[in-house]
């Protein structure tokens, strides 16, 4: 198995050429594009890592599960439904996702940016600073990882800019989908995105997914296994924005990419994966990433179709 | 005249019953629904009244053209064209006008939110607020009434609650076509609004562009002629938002409405025209006031068609 | 008056290099991109040519506004108007004018494809060759040309290949919206495109429309004044496709043009004007004829705003 | 497991009466829509059925992943791909799927209908007759059953009525996406949607893509595992139209459905299923049908997730 990833990570070391790290929030535009790290827990407790698997990023996309999950933990699956729909949008991840008709819950989905920053409103707490705390304890509990921490320079770099997101979020706002202020609501959302990890933190992630919520060591449930499903069924048709139709057919597993570099690869009962190379293609998924998974699917036959 | 007025009114009084003040803006839900006057200056320089002409209500879109034709003053027609297009958009007034493709300055119009928005970039001053007293100065100069200013209370309760205006202008600036603070150009919008006029200063305003730049009194020329005939255009073309068409079939004269219950009506080289009348229907234009126009227009054989 | 159009056409006519001659209908793209012509006549009946103002071509697009007028005639403004709408559509002239809301009759307009398609449901006639027969008598008439008639050769082309105007019919027809047969009801509009004029032909019917409604010579009333008003409205907000915002502000007459290269002015109560130069935009209007427009207008005051 | 079968029948039947059998084909609308039948086979040889799961009805869209299928064998998968994207369109089964920019590949899909219109242009055959032969042959030995054919009343009644799916073909031609004769292209695709089957023969295609291409009794295998993977990953994610993710999270098995009444439901090497209860709700899919399938799934742990 360590072969088998030092050999897929020397195969596809090349795709990292052929694609660009994110600009449009700047502080990320300092990351290194042949950056190339993979890391695998697997169901047995065993774990395999080969590249840069130690070096840290920005969640970003990826913690777009993680708010769902705290979402339906605080919640509850109907409360959480009637406030972000569940179908894919067809269109890129930061869509203005509105036609000449009134917007609804239902155009929402929670792995683009409108449904996600909707989603922060659902996380409990007396206030949004309690709520962004509530949220990364809640991921450093999933990654095992009590050391995850906020970027602070990529968090205040992506709140002096994000103008595409304040667009959205102002547009919930306008619709009456948006209770709070814009402001607090996007502070939490630019810091939910700018929490820190490494592919071993999104591969532990990524294992409680796939063990449907029970944690490896404690043997402790997490949260529901209905969850666990919920949260993998909406990655598996919108985890890789609009490229998620091809990606379920070239690797056929539950995904969710960010604009850092890492993905998160969830096989349903087997495994874990974590990734990371931030080249990413013109819709915002990692390239290299993307062929390593490929290669792992079709090499382990991982593909739950 | 001042008979045919009168009797307008009376047989259009009915239908202020037909439509609803603005309460997207709090204060503007404050508004008589039963107002209606109206004010007409001649070529000739006589002026006729009737109704609620004198009542004050705050400019709104009216103010649309007049935004325009300061920028086209500070910075020639190729300026202004090149950063706001003058193509209908065929949607309404508050429409978030992006499709899937990128926005270009060809998208946007003078006449509808995000195009009035953009113009306030144009106008020139070293601050925004220095921009605001220049447009104030020469909606003054315009109307020929210093005494015109701001709502105070209309601005503020505008400049809470504008989350569809604040999602247009972080779109704006999120397709790099905003280069100044969302903020503080949103504030000269909310304020060019909120200006305090009467149907007398609409209908002063609307000579001046009728009379093709020359003001009554003074026979100064405010603004070249070309520039009257760009505003009036359109005006025509776009003036009463996604009900344009309708207007030009049946009354035939460029106009501007707002939803303060104001419509500036030009019929050129013969009059100005300016209506008070704040039930709106379903497009933000006002019900009574068109009206009004309809007859005024089919009476005085007033289309320009 | 002679000699300020044969100045116009020189200064023009390198304008007639700067466009392309249709070739989505294959008969169209043998026309000679270099061709210009004018035809004006005036209000006290002088008439003034220039250029290549015999020459024949497709009337297409420029037989909306007659559709228009015939529909009037045969069902009244009401019909009309509950079958059609009137504001801009702020798309191109074949747009698929559809969102995701179902297609109503306010989202049509009548100088576009789809709305012109309708508009032939509204000619009368037991038959759809009937209806054709009608409206190319009519077209006669307001030409004072009785050797109009229809260009075979196009008509068949464009019966061949017109796949964009079939998928609008059958649009039509799904939402309820054509009662007829879309072959019989397309096969009258390729018919109507196909009629064969000169720049002469549309100045006398431009000048009708100018005239409100009376021909020259018989001081006949063809038409209703109201009528007149309607279309030159229309034409004015809508008849230079997604380029009629422009048209307004640069020429500022009412207006229609045609991918066979011909445009049809009507400058109300003043005159009429045909123009041939079938070198296109982008958008699908004459090059050099806006070109010519623009500057006649300009030249002799004739703009309306 | 037969009363388990019973058992969810039961429960489910009242679901029935909450829809509609389709009208807008006039032959389905008399269909019964108290009808609800379901047959399983498993992957080790049994087979369980309940209700009317012997009654016949048209196979409707549940054919898009059979011609899917049958153009991968035809065509390999980069033709196909070429042809026809795979991403979500994020809209409903008829939508007219365009924008202002032109239509692509890209915006295809094979399980809506735009995509499987241009589908069968991939189909090999010297006619559109033999085309649909061939499907019709492979569609017989995919069931295992010989008698299965066309119900020719649906085919001519769709064939007579389909103004949409017409629309949808001329775009698609307009845009130079389709080769072919349009109504000859049509005329597959009708009969293709007319096919009639039973919940057997559903259940029993199904099977062969649980099975990963291989038949049951014969172990030929039908088509290579790869091509099972395209389709099923696509069912996944659009083959419940615009409730694809409702239906992932709920149910979580790659299943399709059609207007006819029928759901077909792959679970990856365990079993096949075949639904049939022609009360649909208002995005097409059976109602009564997804309550079975969602129990069975629940019960028999059968999400994928």
């Amino acid at each position: 198995m360590e072969e088998l990833l030092d050999a897929l990570l020397r195969e596809c070391q090349p795709y990292t050429a052929h694609g660009k790290v994110a600009t449009y929030i700047p502080e990320l535009a300092k990351g290194d594009p042949s950056d190339l790290g993979i890391y695998v827990l697997r169901s047995d407790g065993r774990h395999y890592q080969a590249g840069s698997y130690r070096k840290h990023f920005t969640i970003q996309s990826v913690v777009k599960p993680i708010l769902l999950l705290l979402a339906l933990l605080d919640n509850g699956e109907e409360v959480v439904r009637a406030k972000v729909g569940v179908e894919a949008t067809g269109k890129p991840f930061d869509a203005i996702n509105v036609t000449d008709s009134p917007l609804l819950s239902a155009h929402l989905n929670p792995m683009v940016n409108m449904g996600a920053i909707a989603i922060c409103t659902l996380i409990h707490g007396s206030s949004y600073e309690e709520r962004f705390q509530r949220l990364l304890n809640f991921t450093r509990q999933l990654a095992g990882n009590p050391e995850i921490d906020l970027d602070e320079a990529v968090y205040l770099s992506e709140k002096r800019t994000g103008s595409k997101n304040r667009a959205l979020a102002f547009l919930l706002k306008s619709y009456g989908m948006l209770e709070d202020g814009v402001e607090e609501v996007l502070d939490c959302y630019f810091k939910a995105c700018s929490i820190r990890v490494n592919s071993k933190d999104l591969a532990n992630i990524a294992f409680v997914l796939a063990n449907h919520g029970k944690a490896l060591q404690s043997d402790e449930q997490l949260f529901p296994p209905e969850y666990a499903r919920y949260v993998n069924a909406i990655m598996m048709t919108c985890g890789m924005y609009d490229g998620s139709g091809d990606f379920a057919i070239r690797v056929g597993i539950p995904a969710k990419s960010g604009v850092g570099g890492g993905i998160m690869g969830v096989v349903p009962t087997r495994m874990g994966v974590g990734i990371f190379a931030p080249a990413l293609d013109e819709k915002g998924n990692s390239v290299a990433g993307i062929q390593v998974l490929e290669r792992l699917s079709r090499r382990m036959y991982l593909s739950i179709f």
